[in-house]
Formats: structure tokens, sequence, C-alpha cells
């Protein structure tokens, strides 16, 4: 069993905040099946605690279940936590399947698409600015091990989109995609669930479209309709 | 501007708990959207509160930003709370299409559900007694309006689906749907994110379907599933 020093449980918490992450170049994950996706992935771990019940294949520090709580974002924690290297990607330009956030401010709902997009195999995930960083502890629960499958990558979203073709958008003013509707695989734009897409991203999306709807809801989720959408894209 | 009593704070706060809203038959709504989709409803309003800040269309009680604070279920009050009558439904034998929902512990799934549910038009959701109570602030919050629209009931379900005919269930060992799939309207039923639908619920489904995998994420968010393959039989 190993001690962790007050300045480490310091830095550990103060990575709860987007200011520090990018200062340090550090996120943590938690959770035991969210660790062993991270194990297998490319992401390189700084630093790795866990109490004693919790079994890694890796080394790590044991440290008591309090100290472990100390550290914690969770309400529970959950035996394990990763400090891990945040890494920088670049977009692609030849991607088979793109998905565009314009302002996703939910860190659940952004944790929620990022794991629907790994089901979808969507080959990078492009953010304006303004969504929600997707190395918010929060976001990182939600995604269950899926950030750690797709690149994800924070950018001027006109700047991505100007050369882009076969771009979609989803819009409450946009044709209703129906039983025979054909979608190629390329660009998928989605907006904030109170704002839609941004006025100024319109002019860079060649098809709007939506879910027909058959009840009295007056929008769906975010995550819900991008979940509808790449499953019509992927068929 | 009025006042409320403390006993009436307390009844009120109390009701964020099941087993006082089972006592008094009562329940609590939040949020002006919310409030405005309940007035047009036919549930029954036993009381409404709201801030001075807030308009709403029909008799109110006028309190201040402290007590609306005090009764709230909200980290952040949204000026209006409603003191509601449960109604109680009895299943129906000839809805065109039915929800089944097996055992969903999270509230805020419940509640996205219940909003995806109502923008497909499904006709009834029936809830397994161990899903979570849909008069759960934290569900009536993530439903956004639509529990007002779908009557659900909460029942054996094994009584319910017995004499159904067309019952199709999501499970990862189902057949997986593709582009040419025709899912005839009936029943659809929803497992638990973890468990999946109970085995003995099994016998009484004629038709296991999954949700085809183009990635590596293991699963998807129960809502996610549900709305993808309500979008399936809806087409």
């Amino acid at each position: 069993m190993s001690e962790i020093t007050k300045n480490q449980i310091k830095l550990i918490r103060s990575l709860q905040q987007k200011k520090t992450r990018k200062e340090y170049g550090l996120f943590t994950v938690e959770g035991k099946k969210n660790v062993l996706d991270l194990i297998h992935s490319d992401f390189t771990i700084e630093e790795l605690y866990s109490t004693e019940e919790v079994d890694l294949p890796i080394n790590h520090v044991t440290i008591s279940k309090k100290q472990l709580s100390q550290i914690s974002s969770l309400k529970q924690s959950e035996g394990v936590l990763a400090m891990v290297k945040i890494k920088n990607f670049t977009p692609k330009t030849n991607a088979r399947l793109t998905l565009v956030l314009d302002t996703i401010n939910d860190p659940g709902n952004l944790g929620t698409i990022i794991r629907t997009a790994d089901w979808f195999g969507v080959d990078q995930i492009i953010c304006s600015s303004q969504t929600v960083d997707c190395y918010n502890p929060k976001v990182v629960q939600a995604a269950k091990g899926s950030l750690f499958h797709i690149p994800i990558v924070y950018t001027d979203l006109i700047d991505f989109l100007k050369d882009r073709k076969n771009v979609y958008g989803a819009s409450l003013d946009g044709e209703a995609i129906g039983y025979n509707t054909k979608l190629e695989s390329s660009t998928l734009v989605m907006g904030s669930e109170s704002h839609g897409i941004s006025e100024e991203l319109i002019p860079f999306i060649q098809h709007l479209i939506k879910i027909p709807s058959y009840g009295k809801a007056e929008s769906l989720n975010v995550a819900i309709a991008t979940g509808i959408l790449l499953n019509e894209f992927a068929k």
C-alpha cells in the first residue's frame, strides 16, 4: 500500500477543470472497464492508482479507499483512477465517415455520442470550440471506453467544412428521411439541442435532413438523433 | 406574493421519494416548458407555484425565489413548480405500437426514452416494477413534457406479454436488422443495459433483433438503442 502526497492529490483533483487539463496536458480516467479499454489503446498512462480490491493487468500504485475517494471525481469511486496524457489529433481529409459537433454543451450527451459513434465505426469526431471538452470527467465516464477508439479534434468548423463534399446536417427544417432514403457516408453535422446548427455553417451543408416525427414531442435529444442518423449512414 | 407553510414545504420536498408519491398520489413538475405541456394535458394540477418573473396562463400562487428553491428538486430552480395528481392507466390491448421496458434503472435514460417514444408516436409504455418510477423528478425533467402525452403503466411483464403477438425484443444475440428489414408495428421490449432482457421474458418474444455494429463499442446506451429501433418501426 502506498501513500500519495497532498500535492499529488491537489494536482489530480485540479484536472477536473479544463484549464488545468490544458496546462498539464493530462486528464483522468476512472472505472475498471474504462481503464481496461485505456490500457489497450495507444494513450499514455502517466500514473495508475487502484485500491487493493481491484485487479489490473499492468503496474500500478495501490492506495487506500480513502485516498482514492480524495482523487475521484465520482460520488462513489469505482476503485481505479488513471492520469493520462491528452492526445492531439489533426483532422483527416480522407475519412469515410466524419461526425461534426457544433456546440454540444452537456457532458453526458457528448459521452453518449462518442460511445454511439464508436458503435457505428465513425472515423473521427470534429468539435467546435464551444463544444464541451471531451476530457471532462463526465464525458470520459459516459463514453465508456469509446474515447480511446476515435480521434476527436477541436477546430474551426468552417475551416474544416469548406472543402468537404457531401455534407449532411440535422435540422428540423430539413428533408424527412424515409424508408428508401440512401445516405452516402461522408460528413454529418449535429447542432445544439436548443439552437440547432449555427447559421454560419449552413452554406457548407449540402443536405439538410430530419428524422420524421409521428407524435407530439417537440424535439429529440441530440444523442438520440445522432444515433438514429448514424444508423442510417452505417446501413 | 404568498407564503407557503413549513408543512407544505415539507410535503412537497417529500414527493422526491417514491414512497411518499405513492402515499399521496402526487408528484412534482418543474420548468416552464414542462408545466405548459402539463397545463395542456388532462393531468390534474393540485397546486401551481411560480416566482414573479414567470408568466403563466392559469391561476397560480406567486412565491419568492427563496421559497421556490426550498421546494425545488433542481440545483437551480427554473421558477415554476406544480404539484400534480398521479394518473393510473391500464394497459391497452389494441395499441398499434407498445414499448415495454424491463428494468431501466437510470432516471435520465427513462426520461429520454419517454421523450423519444413520444416523438415516434408510441401509444403506451409498459414498465416492469423494477423500472425506475416515471414520476421521479429526474425522469419528469428528462422527459421534457412527453410524460403528459403517453400513458405509462407499471405491471407484470409476463402477464402483459403472454397474449401479445408479433413481439420484438432487442438483444445482442438477436438478428441484425438491415437496410431491407421491415419491422411490423406491434410491441418492442427493451432490457437493462447491463443484463439485457430478463430470461423469463424470452419465451414471449417472437423476434430477437439487434442493431448492427461497425466499430469497437461493446454496447449502445439503452435510450439510443430504443430511439434507433423506434425509428425503424415508425417507418
